[in-house]
């Protein structure tokens, strides 16, 4: 499956995020040196953990949302930078908390940073980030933006222990996994969106509909994600293929092939995933049973209706060579490795 | 568009909802004849008004549900017949406000009880249809069907609302709608099935499977009626083509032909929509603009989704008749009309 996305892939710079990144080339520059001073700190081992989660290299989807939202209605200000940079400060204080929680031990194809520092820095450095980004925010002077990234937080911390309580839950339902997702993923990209309006003085109609679109594409993001982890080619993951497996994660392909399977193959997820009590060919056990319940394609398929909705989402707004770089960005998550 | 149904409904009892109809039938009888008796008042008025609706003929499809879904767990007792009872009566309470509310002409191919009765009849008993439901609930004695159904009757008391504010603005997004629909629609189909699982004595994973099933199915079941407003045939209907649209209801045909339009197309959904303003012409003109943008498909395909969903909602529950009867429900309501 993996290997269609060669061949689907277009060449040039239209193609996947190179629009949307070619735009906000200059000002995403300064959002990389605002998060480098601002991993700065006398206590030595805070700029070495968030170092080496944020220079691991990452997509920086996130910020580059927020940078061309603003810049798409005009702006001409400062605090769509700052903006961008709470919002990756988020999305990687999150990503400390979720690896110590997950037990994970690795991260974009490095040790996570709790294998080399310890659990305790590691939720200790993401608190720093979250610390950093609210003074960041708090700098712009938006109250309307602070309301926005502030919901946000405490969103994804409610789906944060949301996802604990049902973790290892096979039975868990798709509108409980989408509520999941739509507070741990889907709140942050649509906050990134929506701040980027709000920062260029956009009214409700505007942001609603970045909201919307953010909203949207990070649930088709995610779920993506999820078919990837069992069917992705290894270097286009920077994780390895069955990662959520062996970590034990209750994801749409498996909500899907469980509630599709027999008592036996429940038996055989629930052993896997609830007990995790799993080897390689576990694993390979699994991605069979997902290829014949139609559990990856059926997830690239709700994927696709997000992404549709994400699509829509933008249509009140202007065309510009912006909203033609979110709509491929859309193109690019639904439509990787698959 | 609409007259492919006749060519694809398969004949016998497997069709539609007809599997469903028979596995209830009996214990639907007990729920009519409860209907009757509990329209009953020394207010001449009140069972008047009550019957002008309920007896004309809508599916009941809902009260079908909660009777499905405590029958599926082989349910012996005698709670079900007034929970399901007090289901209907909550949608017809919702029936009643709505057509004051949208100042609907007609409802099920007759004059609107609003329109026989006045206004403020239809709002007093429907109020009075929501008293007798709640004193039904009541009776059966269950704290957590109570604790359902009470929180339904809110969700859609907050839904009609929430419609009231966002009502005739074209620029409503797709997730705004979703939001109105959830609440007003997908919320009691979700209650109708969770308290069947509920006063069967199941356990919350039944009760989440029937409710998820219930939700999406609702969200399915009402972006397909959306879409028949403007492509069914008059007769599978009970409403005329285009009562929506000359009730200048925002539905997702409409949100999507809007997004996808140029600024001269928005300006005539604004004129006909908002300002009410439009005439058996525009009808036609907005049934091309919905082709021409593939917003009826669309709206078809995003129902199907949440059909699938419904659909999935339900494999952990035991293989048995009735579950095959739930799962052809979600297929009559995704494939009427098209």
């Amino acid at each position: 499956m993996g290997n269609v996305a060669t061949l689907q892939k277009k060449p040039g710079p239209e193609s996947g995020v190179e629009r949307l990144a070619g735009l906000v080339a200059d000002d995403m520059r300064r959002v990389n040196e605002l998060i480098l001073s601002r991993t700065g700190s006398d206590v030595k081992l805070i700029p070495e953990v968030a170092s080496h989660l944020i220079e691991s290299g990452g997509k920086r989807l996130r910020p580059m949302l927020t940078l061309a939202a603003a810049q798409m209605f005009g702006y001409g200000g400062e605090g769509h930078i700052r903006l961008a940079a709470s919002v990756e400060f988020m999305h990687t204080a999150t990503l400390l908390h979720d690896d110590v929680v997950d037990e994970s031990d690795m991260r974009r194809g490095k040790a996570a940073a709790r294998m080399v520092w310890g659990n305790e820095a590691s939720v200790l450095v993401g608190d720093f980030l979250l610390g950093q980004a609210f003074k960041m925010m708090v700098e712009v002077g938006s109250l309307p933006a602070l309301d926005v990234l502030s919901d946000a937080a405490a969103v994804i911390a409610e789906g944060e222990v949301m996802q604990l309580v049902t973790a290892q839950n096979t039975a868990t339902t798709e509108d409980e996994y989408l509520a999941v997702i739509r507070a741990k993923t889907a709140a942050l990209f649509a906050a990134a969106c929506e701040v980027g309006a709000i920062v260029a003085g956009q009214g409700v109609e505007q942001r609603r509909a970045l909201g919307s679109y953010g909203a949207n594409l990070g649930l088709a993001f995610q779920l993506i994600d999820d078919a990837l982890d069992y069917s992705g080619v290894q270097a286009d993951l920077g994780k390895r293929v069955g990662d959520d497996f062996r970590d034990g994660k209750i994801t749409l392909p498996v909500l899907l092939a469980y509630r599709r399977g027999d008592e036996e193959e429940r038996a055989f997820w629930t052993r896997c995933l609830r007990d995790r009590a799993s080897g390689e060919a576990d694993l390979d056990r699994a991605i069979a049973l997902m290829v014949e319940h139609r559990a990856l394609e059926d997830t690239v398929a709700r994927a696709r209706h997000y992404g549709a909705m994400a699509r829509d989402a933008l249509g009140t707004l202007p065309k510009s060579e912006h909203r033609t770089a979110l709509l491929e960005v859309v193109d690019f998550c639904v439509n990787r490795g698959f």
